[in-house]
């Protein structure tokens, strides 16, 4: 696919700048006709923005060079065919943390990090400079004041990796957001609003088990669900130690209202699924994002010897949770849900010994709040009844079912989808693009509680997720990214009025 | 209970020697009608070799007073009630080995390791002294080769636990050893034949996962065998590199020919189940052991996302794995058997990720070998007739079956048996003793390969074992341990004709 960009099609007056951090062309005022670089959002006529694209070659740079920073297991011979294991502040993330803080300053950000080590990069945006300010001046000389006194335009995902993860589940959205400024920046092009760049901490939940970590935090921001967060415990260290033995231990508040405001929150993702493959699609809308609860449900019998405890005498908890697993994927299967046993932990773990008490984790499912709710009443049954039999048979049948985490099912907002959805058009040239609900939870879930908020999807080999096979052709991520580019651009063009600038983070 | 002693009785000539190694009392020459000590076993009449009793204290203390060598957690509040965790080759093995040396050297003994880290305590008899010496002798100064010149007769079983294990499981047959020692001490009893106490080395098979393994080593007592447990890894190390960390990597053959050779082998065990607490029974002779087969069964499905991957793309082996628990345990049950799984490893093993692997153990046992062979079958089917499925339903399902372990059916020696039989009557006083199989394996069921071998059962509280809560009484275990003592004199008798000296370990 040939790039078209502005200076091709022979609008611009200036050769492409080197990537630098230094922007010195004269600055006149904010809101002025005249922005200090070459080309105002608003300025793009329909047409051009259109033909505005990523650079399929450099985002694809950036995925797999990136993937240096824990590299995971092969899938094949090719270099770019392995996983990657990347768990959440592991040296490998601080690693790739501060690729992405030295990528974004060079390319015209100032870069912030809130207390749970969620990393924004901003680049100001022609409403950044404060009124009356005029004469020659360098972006880098504006204040970290100024450059937050407006709430940015975001492209966001996260660095992290489950630990035999892919190369692409949330590195795809935050590369995407990293090409996003390398057009604007080689296109001269100046937003209304600030726009940029945020890498969320721990989304994964893998390492602590809070899934969408960083923007849980952020979306609360009060002081006691931070404290909470930072006493997580992974079995070594906490959060909070984590944050700090890896100098990503940031001054901001992790706060919606009193740290990084948000206008807007835009993330292009793998769909993690098959649906767009199956159908031949490029693209799809996320229209909204399934509902889902985590619980760890802990089953108590009597550890016993396996050659001498007869039939009768036994309280096996493995034989109960194998029970309860089938018996639990049964009835969600039924309400329409998603059901997964991710973790089964046997204690004390010996072949001949007949298990005292099993863990196992649940992870349930459902695009509607009120399904998840029975799902959860089902379990509850299932679990109830499987005691009862038990105890009915005079066994010592414990189960403790308890709730880890939960997200609440979320619909995407009408304007952000609607610039997805025009942006989309206009990369695919196709009149139709579908709308998917996502399986998975995003941050996207988090911001969309505060800003509008919207996600594009890009096809995902075979479905295959969570995996070191997980891939996402050359061709289809840079489809994302332009999506993403022309969709944050789009939304930078219905905030030209100064009242649009204020308060949409609240 | 009153211990009746021979000089309690008015037949000592001396007092009772404090315990020492020192034995200055004139040697006469091997199978003279006059002993080095004060009584030789043939010279016991019947009502006295069935006055003779273990002190329920002296057993009761060393039981206890060892459980520190790898305390286990606490069941209640007495100092007595903690559990036991002392894996095979550890530092609190190692300790409670130097206790079992340092034990048998001061009650007469010499001590040989073999390769495989048994510890051999033989304490000679009549006809350990070469033919034609005479004069006043030491037992320490014969050497090593004049002790082991004559098997031995063992009363045996292991130090070893499981990691939550309990106090009586295999540490009651090594001390009430050690307490018929101390009888035929304090007695100033020769016998006829050497005696006993040898410690196995990791019977248990949970740090290395075979089961027996220092009594299967000397049993089977090729090279190759033992380089080949010598191999096993726990994960951090071999059993050879433990053996030499731990200076239990003896110089003499781990071989039943070659080696330290067996005469008989009595053990004394807690029941492991509860049909003699059930019968109010207090001993019980065991009549042989179950056979049982371990295997590791490992079920590949595709690692994906749990909320992205809809049922119809799921392969899911944690679904797959609990399918096979449950058809399992179904069959086997049905076919008068026992299974257990006693390990369920899921990988990656994160809360929203499906599985990509699962690994679990299966240990399945039966009273006869057809039967158990029929079991290994069916196990098989219902293996494959889920795969079967999971391939129509167009799911890859790879499923794989491994036999790690096995061991036989086995029925102990009649003469072992009778022996047994008799001095639990002359223990009890009762008429009749139960017969019983054992449901666990045993280090008998090695030596019964290759000598007379018999067992002995006491009560174990609810049936309870491999767990902190293992229970056995103090009145209970001395019952044991006299029966033990007998058994082994009653077996010493027999032995009174040279002929019957060599040859009973081949």
């Amino acid at each position: 696919m040939r790039i078209l960009r502005p200076h091709r099609l022979g609008l611009s007056l200036f050769p492409p700048r080197a990537h630098s951090p230094k922007h010195s062309l004269p600055f006149l005022r904010p809101f002025s006709s005249t922005p200090h670089r070459l080309l105002l959002s608003t300025e793009l006529t329909p047409a051009l923005l259109s033909s505005l694209r990523a650079s399929p070659t450099r985002l694809w740079n950036d995925i797999h060079s990136t993937a240096q920073f824990g590299i995971g297991n092969a899938h094949g011979s090719h270099p770019h065919e392995t996983g990657l294991n990347r768990l959440a502040l592991t040296y490998e993330d601080k690693l790739a943390r501060d690729w992405f803080a030295e990528t974004t300053k060079n390319l015209g950000c100032k870069v912030f990090v809130d207390e749970i080590g969620n990393q924004f990069a901003v680049r100001p945006g022609l409403s950044s400079y404060p009124a009356g300010a005029d004469g020659r001046r360098e972006v880098n000389a504006l204040s970290d004041a100024d450059v937050l006194s407006v709430p940015a335009t975001f492209a966001g995902s996260h660095l992290d990796s489950q630990p035999q993860g892919g190369r692409f589940d949330g590195v795809l959205g935050v590369c995407a957001g990293i090409e996003m400024l390398r057009v604007l920046e080689e296109n001269w092009i100046e937003t209304v609003g600030p726009v940029g760049v945020v890498n969320w901490t721990n989304e994964e939940g893998k390492r602590w088990k809070r899934s969408m970590m960083g923007s849980g935090v952020w979306a609360d921001g009060s002081k006691e669900y931070l404290e909470n967060v930072w006493a997580l415990e992974d079995g070594k260290h906490s959060v909070k130690q984590q944050l700090g033995n890896h100098g990503y231990m940031g001054t901001v508040r992790a706060s919606v209202k009193e740290g990084v405001r948000m206008a807007g929150h835009f993330e292009v993702h793998i769909e993690q699924a098959k649906r767009l493959e199956s159908a031949g699609e490029k693209v799809a809308v996320v229209s909204g994002v399934q509902g889902y609860k985590w619980f760890t449900i802990t089953f108590t019998g009597t550890e016993a010897h396996a050659g001498a405890t007869p039939w009768e005498d036994r309280a096996d908890p493995v034989l109960w949770a194998s029970t309860a697993i089938k018996g639990i994927a049964k009835v969600v299967k039924g309400l329409g849900g998603l059901a997964t046993v991710g973790c089964f932990d046997v204690k004390p773990g010996s072949v001949n010994v007949v298990a005292g008490e099993v863990t196992i984790t649940l992870d349930v499912r459902h695009e509607g709040d009120e399904e998840l709710q029975r799902i959860f009443k089902q379990v509850g049954f299932v679990l109830g009844g499987l005691k009862g039999a038990m105890q009915n048979d005079g066994k010592q049948c414990k189960v403790d079912m308890k709730l880890d985490f939960e997200s609440k099912a979320m619909t995407f907002d009408p304007i952000a989808m609607s610039c997805v959805e025009e942006s989309a058009k206009s990369v695919t040239g196709k009149e139709q693009v579908p709308r998917l609900v996502s399986g998975a939870g995003h941050d996207s879930v988090n911001t969309a509680k505060h800003c509008p908020t919207a996600m594009i999807f890009v096809p995902c080999k075979d479905g295959v997720t969570h995996n070191i096979r997980e891939w996402c052709s050359e061709e289809d991520c840079a489809i994302g990214a332009s999506v993403l580019l022309q969709s944050v651009l789009r939304f930078d063009q219905r905030r030209q009025t100064p009242g649009n600038l204020q308060g949409l983070s609240d």
